[in-house]
């Protein structure tokens, strides 16, 4: 998914930001502000589908950062993909990779030295940064197999000073940092203002996106309650307040929404929240209306973020316990709360748990926005029937539909991130985004991979077919089926309580394992409730450690890859279920209720690849499909659903 | 299994031993000395089943421990079950908790203070704990969930002197001990000698049982090359030498085995191995015949144990950085070390790895002893069928057989452990050992449980059946068939390279789970070659973090143990196997060799419950036990065998 914001059409902001683009010279922001303009004025699309990088920018802004940190005494300096949030998605105004590499994936990093220089990325971008990335200026290394800090082990001078910007790497990750700069003799500056931003000309300003309350009709539990049930963790914990960095825990803690970066409802802030009194709210006043500002302020205190660091002082001063998750929290707020005299306790963010178990309330909505989002996707099925077998629909095209049978519904907010639309070798990578330049037809006779969701008030829906255009082979069928047979294991799976989500993903892998075959990437994440489409800390993964409960929702998404060829993954959504007895069993155990109502292709199905158990679930789903979705689409769209859900 | 020591009757000791032994008073050690003539005059057996412990000794023993703590000057002590090699096997001089509480549990703790004390145990040996410790004086308490840090925490006063003998508590359990102390004010004292030990009378002598060479023919490597690849394991972690203190690990190394333990050919003893030049093996001189001292002599330093805290001094002295195993050495051990002046390095045992990776030699050698072993245990088989129904055999008498008909091999150097023989109730008891006391007639109408193993000069094995006494009830074939379906799972699985057995351990779980069912232990544990039943690091358990690499032997064995009824358990080994392509498939994948050829007692399944692939495997696995054991049994078993694994 793409990592770059696209302003939202309902902000009242963008046509200001629009003028303030307009002197960009660099064509990332350009392509921002073009989309911008194709939004008010062409087809209002969440989706845009422009080029979103240039390489040649990487000499020039590397040029101009080197000056600049040789203007304060520095001979190297980092620069993280990410925000002070950690977050999947950072606003223009922090795209700084980006502006200096060309790099727009969601993870990375550019070290830069005197001389020397690099770009870090994972194996999902090690194609994407040699299309996006002067290799000249930023030779690519792998994020995992070549990190950073070996990299500055061998490159880093003893007597040199490395700069990081202290809001930018989390107390964790300066812990490695720290280690590698003492090991070469250097020495690791903590920075609490970033050189690259006095050099950035044309910066974007920080998004304004307006806050909006979420109401207890969706939320399922006021703020008030949320507020005293962390407070009671934190005591729990003998911390006297704790630090909150992470966007969706602060929008879920004082029930707001936002529109601050794409296709996320996240309005950026900070937060402090005491263990007993008011919190208070980093977050800037433009961004709230004053009926918004009223309801807020019977919460907490409502403070300009550039009172953030001024305030963790003040608290450090009282000599208060603070607790901050050391892999989310910056460094910069560690070091302003222990140089007050503040004590730090380490533990992960209090809210990621109560947030990841979703109360009735938020689970009924959630239901809700997929039966919606069940019904305008099956529309979308019935058109991509007719059409693609002709020959002549191209990956946009086929995105740009889906979105408007989303929007059909009149209840979609957002999509919950740019459609994954794969035709042919596209589908086999991972994170393909379509652009204008990589845009291909849409194949007869290959598979077809679409992975998409949207944003609707009640709900975030994720979900992944793949297609069958025109006739399909047995080697795709057999491809088709076995990834079916994972994804049927993790939805049939009973399991009991303090079951992690790495006990279950070998289930998703087992029958792809006896044909040789894999995918590289966890079988499921966390999804919240119209927050984001990621989060933890559930997961279903080699590294899920935690254990999963009930009122979780997690995607269930293997698939398989040949490269070259076409993409396959199946993706539902899950919650997890109560514990419940079994019959002739003797220990209740959870299991997932699936809640995305879509059919599976049954023209990719290999029925003699299927136990009967896996027969009988594929039969049971798609009656349940056409119960549910049949009354809620037209005459067409039920026959073909009618079709597309008999028995097999 | 139980821990205690099974003197061998080979041993030239045993006779010694007895006279020493005839003024012991504790009924426990009358009882080793009993079970010893029994050895002796009359049945020769590896394993007796006399009742091994008296609650009386409590509240004497702990008098006498008292007394000489006041002495001291200490308020508490520790009391391990642990020897100074934490290994699963403790020789009678080494059974300190068991001299103290009467429990002879294979794990637990004790602890002393002026008025309280208490016992911890896991949850194996709840039961038994009661039994045979005397609780009004040693209070059981749950090893896992009420630690001993836990009760330390609220019984330590500040200003109290907590004793612990330094060389039986790992550095690693020394820091949490040490935690504890500071926070209860009070002080954690490392001794060199064990209070316990001073008013321990009769206490038996070291073991001394004769060392032999294992040749190379068994080992498939010289000791010297072996040395050499942990000589260079060394100087990649850039230690200067490393102190070996499990028995296995220095057996593996030096391709010696011994008799200091029941049920495993261990030479108790020490080993420091400088990273270039020669070993020193600290064993007692005694133990050793002039040949094989010429020969040991060619690899290592031999040194008496008495020697050894001075080896480490010397060591230290030369400002060496010294590996140890931070889990399984001894604190008096690191202490020694950095004392002098050495520094460590913290890192696993070397050797477990290289260990637990069997060469084709010793892979060949466990298959041999597999299928001698299979040949025995289908003599058993069959006459068990002939007896068992008749209703008057009872489980000694079932383990008897068993061990005489692995004895006529011809080949048996030990049984592997203490067979577990599980007449209905008791077989629910996943660690139960059978004693005069527990003794029930095998029930007709249950299924009964037999949980043995077999030393071989060539292999060690394990092996698990259920087998049908009688009419088995729907009921009991459904759970057999469940327990059958995760057995198969795991013999069928293929993995890439890097699984961990954590990933594996849930394919053995889950048709249980779907049922409302589950166990409480690890699907398989790792098995040396003539060597521990039990080893590490590879495992297929929740907590099998190990990647499993092709040549590793590990146990495959769920169960199910409805309480009070009977147990089912099913337990084959299996090599993993190198990385094989798959026909249609792109990437090679490990799987496993089954190497326990015996069938499973088709009375017992309901095929019903069975895949088509699940019957395959069972129907292939079957033909494969009758034409390799077949031909190695009488005409009357070979009729047998040839109905037990006919074709379903």
């Amino acid at each position: 998914m793409s990592a770059l914001h696209i302003p939202h059409v309902r902000s009242h902001n963008v046509a200001a930001h629009s003028f303030l683009w307009l002197k960009f010279r660099c064509p990332a922001a350009r392509n921002v502000l073009i989309r911008t303009i194709r939004q008010i004025t062409v087809c209002a699309m969440f989706q845009t589908f422009e080029d979103l990088s240039d390489p040649s920018c990487g000499a020039p802004h590397a040029a101009l950062l080197r000056a600049e940190l040789t203007r304060r005494g520095l001979d190297g300096f980092l620069i993280p993909r990410a925000d002070a949030h950690q977050g999947e998605y950072v606003p223009p105004h922090d795209c700084r990779l980006q502006w200096l590499t060309g790099f727009t994936g969601s993870a990375g990093m550019a070290a830069v030295l005197g001389r020397d220089a690099a770009i870090f990325v994972d194996g999902r971008y090690t194609i994407q940064v040699r299309d996006q990335v002067d290799m000249s200026v930023f030779p690519a290394q792998h994020l995992v197999n070549e990190p950073v800090t070996d990299w500055l082990a061998t490159h880093l001078q003893p007597g040199q000073k490395l700069g990081i910007d202290a809001m930018l790497h989390t107390v964790r990750e300066v812990r490695r940092l720290e280690d590698v700069c003492r090991e070469a003799g250097a020495e690791l500056v903590k920075l609490s203002d970033n050189p690259l931003d006095a050099v950035w000309e044309d910066r974007p300003e920080p998004p304004l996106g307006a806050v909006e309350l979420y109401p207890t009709i969706n939320s399922g539990k006021d703020a008030t309650q949320k507020i005293a049930e962390i407070q009671e963790i934190l005591r729990g914990k003998k911390a006297d307040a704790c630090v909150l960095t992470q966007p969706d825990s602060i929008a879920w803690l004082f029930n707001i929404r936002g529109s601050d970066v794409g296709h996320t409802p996240l309005p950026l802030s900070f937060a402090t929240l005491p263990a007993d009194g008011k919190p208070a709210l980093h977050i800037d006043g433009r961004k709230l209306s004053n009926s918004v500002r009223d309801s807020l302020s019977e919460l907490t205190d409502i403070v300009e973020p550039s009172a953030f660091m001024s305030g963790l002082e003040t608290l450090g001063k009282t000599g208060a316990s603070v607790l901050i998750d050391p892999s989310l929290a910056g460094v910069g707020i560690a070091d302003a709360i222990t140089a007050a005299g503040g004590s730090l306790i380490e533990a992960q963010d209090p809210i990621l748990l109560p947030k990841a178990v979703k109360n009735t309330v938020e689970l009924e909505g959630a239901r809700a926005a997929h039966i919606r989002d069940a019904a305008a996707y099956i529309n979308f099925l019935c058109w991509f029937d007719e059409e693609a077998p002709k020959g002549n629909l191209d990956e946009i095209g086929a995105a740009e539909k889906l979105e408007d049978f989303r929007r059909q519904t009149g209840a979609l907010k957002d999509i919950s991130f740019d459609t994954i639309s794969g035709a042919g070798p596209n589908g086999a990578i991972c994170h393909y985004r379509v652009s204008r330049s990589s845009n291909l037809k849409i194949p007869v006779g290959k598979p077809y991979l679409i992975d998409s969701g949207g944003q609707y008030i009640d709900g975030t829906t994720d979900i992944t077919r793949t297609l069958a255009v025109g006739s399909m082979t047995d080697e795709m069928k057999r491809h088709y089926t076995l990834v079916l047979k994972g994804h049927i294991a993790i939805s049939t799976a009973k399991f009991p309580a303090g079951t992690t989500g790495a006990q279950l993903d070998t289930l998703a892998r087992i029958d792809l394992w006896k044909a040789g075959l894999d995918f590289d990437h966890g079988t499921g994440h966390g999804v919240g409730v119209y927050l984001g489409v990621h989060e933890g800390p559930q997961r279903i993964a080699k590294t899920g450690t935690q254990p999963l409960e009930a009122g979780m929702i997690l995607s269930n998404e293997p698939g398989y890859y040949p490269t070259g060829e076409y993409g396959i993954r199946l993706e539902n959504l899950e919650i997890v279920t109560e514990p419940r007895d079994i019959p002739g069993g003797e220990r209740p155990m959870h299991g997932f209720e699936t809640i995305t109502l879509v059919p599976m292709d049954l023209r990719l199905i290999d029925g003699a690849l299927l136990t009967k158990a896996e027969r009988d679930w594929l039969n049971t789903y798609h009656a349940r499909v056409y119960d549910s979705i049949g009354p809620l689409v037209g005459e067409k769209e039920r026959a073909w659903l009618e079709n597309a859900t008999r028995a097999i």
